[in-house]
């Protein structure tokens, strides 16, 4: 999974850019999903709804669920990070486009239409492409805002398709995330992949996923 | 972890009771979450707005992050199972309880108020308990629609606080998950335990959650 931060001055027309991007990218066969940077207090919900009033009741979280659409409205303590949210809504996603995150450190596509600012947000080592209407004085591969079926096709040639054949393993304990050596990793990685081939049910493990729990059920408050 | 559906005929009132039992259930120190069941089509999103264009546009999933809030919308290829739903969204949660879902094999709250109909959804033994402003010649305690605290206070003495000293682990490999026997989740339970606590930076794992990917990062499409 790549996230692909899309930054850009406000107004530089992110959302339209994305909108054009999506679909291209689905053209092409990758599994695409979003997220956006939002402001204090924006609100999905609305008034009056069952699903607004169980919120408001002082549920931390709702889950609402249909056949063929499932959300999910959550509290948190702090601003979530964008590789955090990555993780845990979209580990099985081919590409991850954010709106916003433009101080998430890899590289990503800036906007830059001039009626809004003649200068980029980002440097030019940090994007993977600029699409513009003005011509910059940069390295990096230029796109006109209407090339979002060039800019997906250039995307998929060099940048997705990198393939990664280290064994990757992730691991939390007590909700942290506990970082790893690549060697590590590869250690954890096989011994989980052994035990699981182990058990019957398993055929060709790709992505195995274990959560372990060590605590009783319910602690005594 | 506990998942409680609360059912009851159309109308019955199960919105109104559950806005009432989750501030007493929080007062007592208990992490609430709610499952809401939908019919096709659900809005959460609305026309015109940023969110509602991104995910209009294709993409798969869509999610919002602000300061202390995260919303999710996600397609899924079929209705997603109670029990998958509370396990994705809450591991965390000490308390799922769900608006319907009356199928789903584990006791239940059932409401029933005389006005709507005099003939509970759930058998005696299917239910933890039951509110109602009628007596019915069930075996299982009887509470009034506006006890929402003694409820709360019945739940927490009688239902919730049951230790659980299993190690308990759960495996999904390949998007899917692997029914492993008491035993079975002990052993693989026990093995990641001491993987983890071998590495520097793991103390006192309480909960443990790995994740392995074998494939390539990218396939060639």
């Amino acid at each position: 999974m790549k996230i692909i931060p899309v930054v850009g001055h406000s107004k530089s027309g992110k959302t339209t850019f994305l909108e054009k991007l999506i679909p291209e990218l689905k053209e092409l066969g990758f599994r695409v999903a979003v997220i956006k940077h939002a402001h204090h207090g924006f609100d999905l919900d609305h008034e009056g709804k069952d699903s607004y009033r169980l919120k408001q009741s002082g549920a931390e979280a709702i889950s609402i669920s249909g056949p063929d659409k499932v959300a999910l409205i959550k509290d948190t303590k702090e601003e979530l990070s964008l590789d955090y949210l990555a993780k845990e809504f979209f580990p099985d996603f081919d590409i991850v486009l954010s709106e916003g995150f433009k101080n998430f450190p890899s590289p990503k596509i800036e906007i830059l239409r001039n009626e809004i600012s003649s200068n980029p947000l980002c440097k030019d080592g940090e994007l993977i492409l600029l699409v513009t209407d003005k011509k910059i004085n940069f390295k990096t591969k230029q796109f006109g805002l209407e090339d979002a079926k060039k800019i997906a096709t250039y995307l998929k040639e060099n940048y997705l398709e990198k393939p990664d054949k280290k064994i990757r393993a992730r691991l939390t304990v007590n909700n942290k995330k506990v970082p790893m050596k690549s060697f590590v990793q590869d250690l954890i990685g096989k011994t989980v992949a052994g035990l699981a081939s182990s058990l019957k049910d398993v055929e060709n493990p790709k992505k195995i996923f274990i959560e372990v729990n060590l605590e009783k059920e319910k602690k005594k408050k």
